[in-house]
C-alpha cells in the first residue's frame, strides 16, 4: 500500500463538472489500495474575486484579516470535493490548514511552513479515508489563520508529501507536463521527461508556470520527487528529481514582460544607488539586473516587470522626480539545462543565430544551468524556433 | 466600561453599503469606551447558495462536510469587517468559532454549544480591539467545525454574552423590535417594549422571526437581558428579560401556513399512530396537534407545515399508501402574553369576535401564556384587528 499526495489546482476544481472529472481521477488512485490525500486550490476565480471585494473595502486590507478572508475558498473546495466523493461512495474527509496541522511563520500573506503534524491526516488515512486538505493555508503559534501566498498550493502538498513519507506527490494542472518550449508557439515542443530541482527552479523562475518555485525548494530541501500531470488526460507528465542529467539545454522560454529602465542625474553621490534601491523595495518594486555605470553624474539601468511599470512611473513623479529616465520594452530569452556554463557550443550557436537574424543583444548573464540573453528589440517566434531546432536534442 | 455583545444577521451584512452602516454602529458602541464583541451571520444569501451548490454535488450531502462548507460564509463576512473597520481606524480582530473558544457537542448541523473558552476573546479585548465573532459555528471535542443550526449566530450572541458576563446583548435585524401584531397589515399594531423570556419563547415557536427561540432558552437559563433593534434606525427596541407581568395580551400572531391532514384505513392496530409518527419523524416532518379518534376503523388528524406537503405527498404514494387522506390549509391565530390561562375574560371575548364574524374555530389550545385557536378557514385581516383592538391594551 503505497501513500499518494495529488494536487488539483484552481481551474481543474473550477466547476461541478471539472470536480467530478477531479474526483474520477481520485477515485482511480484510491482503488488501486493507495492511501490518498489530495491538495486542492481555490475554485477558479474565488481567491481573485475575494481579493476584489476586500479592495472595495480598503484600498490596503489588514493583512492578517486578508488570511481570515480568503483561506474560505480553498476550504469550500475541499469541502466540495469531499460531498461529491461521499455521495460517489467513497469516504472523505475534508481539513483546512489546522485541521491538516500546517504550523507555518506569523507573516500574514506569506507565510511559511514552518512545520506538520501528520497526526489528524495519519488518523483519517488509516480509517480508509481519503483526505482532502485546504491548499495554500495554515495556522500560527498564535492560533491565526496564515496563507502562504500564491502558489502556495503546491507548496503545501509537496510540504504534506515530505512530512508524511509519501511514495509519489502528482501535481495536476491544465496542461500535462513541462515542455522544451512554449508549444503554442513552436510547433517542435516536446515534452520533457525529466529535469533535476535547479533545471526546474530556472525554469519556474523565468516564467514557467506549471511548478511554483517554493515547492521545487521544498521538494529539492527534503528530496520529494514530483510528477506533473493533467487533470484531463492520463498522458504521462514531467519528473522532477534531484538526477544529475548530461549536459543539455532541456527547455528554451521567453519572456517578453520586462522594462529596461534607464535613470540619470547631473551629479552622483555614493549613497543614491542605496537610496534608490530602498525606495524601489519599499514599494514593493524589485529592479533586477541593475548596472551602475555612473561617474560623475548618475547613470544607472535596470528592469523591471510591465506589470510594475505603472507603480514604477507614479514613484517618478513623486520620489524619484529628480531623474530624468527612459523606458524600453525587452525580450529576454533562457535557455536551460543541467551544464550550460561549460558547454561552449551551447553559448557559441545561440550567439549565431542572433547574429543570422541580425538582433542585437543587449546583455548575457551565464550560470550554471541558464543562459539568458536580452535584447531591445522583441524576439520573432521564426528565431525561437531556430534556437529550439538547434539547441535541444 | 461596559462589555457589550452586538449581533447583527445575514441582511444587515449583505453588501458593501450595508457593512459600513454596521460598522459605523459597531464605532459608536466602541467611541463610548465600551468593550465591544460583534457576532455576525453570513452575508445575504451566501448559506442559501452555498446549500444550493452542495445539492448540485449531492442529493444528501454528508453533514460533516457541508459544516465545513457553510462556516465559510460566516468567516467571510466577519473578515469583511474587520478589513473595513480597520480602513477606518479603529482596531479590529475577526474569529472564527473555534478561534473564539466556542465548543460544541459533535451533532453537524445542529451541534449545540457546551462550552465557551473566552481567553482569546478578552485578550483581544484587553488590548483594546473590536473583537468580531463568526456566528453560527463552533468546534468538537474532534476539531471537526460544526454549525448550530439555522438562526445560530442569534445563539452564539448570547452564549457569548453569558460567557463573557456581558452588560448588555443588542440582537440588530431589519425590524427595531417585537410588535403587538403584524405592523405590515395591521395599522394599530405597537411596539412592545418589554417581554419574559416565556412570551418571547411561546412568540417565536408561533413564528415571530424577530429571535431565535433557541437564543431565548439560553437567554433565560443563564439569565441575559437581550435587547433588540434596527440595524438602520436609531429607535428603542424591545427588551426581553426575566420579570414577571402583569396579565395581559401582548402579541397577536396569525400563521397561514398549516395544513390539517386526515388519514383513514378501514382496520385499526394499537402501532398504527406509532408507525405513521415513527415515518414522519424519519422523513423529518413533525406533526403537531394529533387527534386520534380512531376505535374500529384508523382515524387520525394532525397539522404539518406547508413547506413539509409535498414531501408528505410523496410519503402518501410510497410508505403510507394503505391510507386515504384529506388536506385542508387552516388559519392559526396565538394570543401571547403573561397569565392568559387564568385569565377568563381575555378567552371570552376572543371567543365572541370569532362569533360575530361568523368564523368556525376547528381547535382551541390554551398554555400558561398563550391562547392558540385554528380555523378551517382562512381568517380575514379584519378580525384580527378587532382582536387587537379589545385585547391589546
Amino acid at each position: 500500500m503505497e501513500t499518494i499526495v495529488l494536487k488539483f489546482g484552481g481551474s481543474s476544481v473550477a466547476d461541478n463538472i471539472k470536480l467530478n472529472i477531479v474526483a474520477n481521477k481520485i477515485i482511480d488512485f484510491y482503488n488501486k489500495k493507495n492511501k490518498v490525500i489530495v491538495v486542492a486550490s481555490a475554485q477558479g476565480k474565488t481567491t481573485d474575486n475575494l481579493i476584489k471585494e476586500a479592495k472595495e473595502l480598503s484600498y490596503e486590507p489588514d493583512k492578517r484579516e486578508m488570511d481570515m478572508l480568503l483561506s474560505t475558498g480553498e476550504q469550500i473546495s475541499v469541502s466540495k470535493l469531499a460531498i461529491l466523493l461521499n455521495r460517489l461512495g467513497y469516504p472523505a474527509v475534508s481539513l483546512t490548514g489546522w485541521q491538516a496541522g500546517i504550523y507555518t511563520s506569523e507573516a500574514n500573506q506569506e507565510a511559511k511552513i514552518e512545520y506538520i503534524n501528520t497526526e489528524r491526516m495519519q488518523k483519517e488515512l488509516d480509517d480508509g479515508k481519503i483526505v482532502l486538505v485546504a491548499g495554500f493555508q495554515g495556522i500560527s503559534n498564535k492560533k491565526d489563520i496564515t496563507t502562504l501566498g500564491r502558489g502556495g498550493s503546491d507548496t503545501t502538498a509537496v510540504a504534506i508529501a515530505a512530512a508524511i513519507k509519501a511514495d509519489h506527490c502528482y501535481i495536476f494542472s491544465d496542461v500535462d507536463g513541462v515542455y522544451s518550449t512554449d508549444p503554442n508557439k513552436i510547433t517542435d515542443a516536446k515534452k520533457i521527461t525529466e529535469l533535476s530541482y535547479t533545471e526546474m527552479l530556472d525554469l519556474s523562475n523565468e516564467g514557467a508556470k506549471v511548478l511554483h518555485n517554493r515547492c521545487v525548494e521544498v521538494a529539492q530541501k527534503y528530496n520529494v520527487l514530483i510528477e506533473t500531470g493533467s487533470t484531463f488526460n492520463n498522458n504521462i507528465g514531467t519528473q522532477i528529481n534531484n538526477k544529475i542529467e548530461e549536459s543539455a539545454v532541456k527547455s528554451l522560454v521567453k519572456n517578453d514582460n520586462l522594462f529596461l529602465i534607464t535613470l540619470k542625474h547631473d551629479s552622483y553621490n555614493a549613497d543614491m544607488l542605496n537610496k534608490l534601491y530602498f525606495i524601489l523595495l519599499e514599494n514593493d518594486i524589485t529592479p533586477m539586473n541593475i548596472v551602475n555605470n555612473s561617474v560623475s553624474s548618475f547613470y544607472v539601468s535596470f528592469t523591471i516587470k510591465t506589470s510594475d511599470l505603472g507603480k514604477f512611473q507614479e514613484l517618478l513623479e513623486n520620489e524619484l522626480s529628480i531623474y530624468s529616465s527612459s523606458f524600453t520594452n525587452i525580450s529576454r530569452i533562457s535557455l536551460v539545462g543541467y551544464g550550460i556554463m561549460n558547454n561552449k557550443e551551447i553559448m557559441k550557436k545561440a550567439l549565431e543565430i542572433f547574429n543570422i537574424n541580425s538582433v542585437n543583444i543587449y546583455s548575457i548573464e551565464l550560470e550554471e544551468c541558464k543562459l539568458s540573453i536580452m535584447t531591445k528589440e522583441k524576439v520573432s517566434d521564426k528565431l525561437l524556433e531556430q534556437l529550439h531546432h538547434e539547441l535541444i536534442k
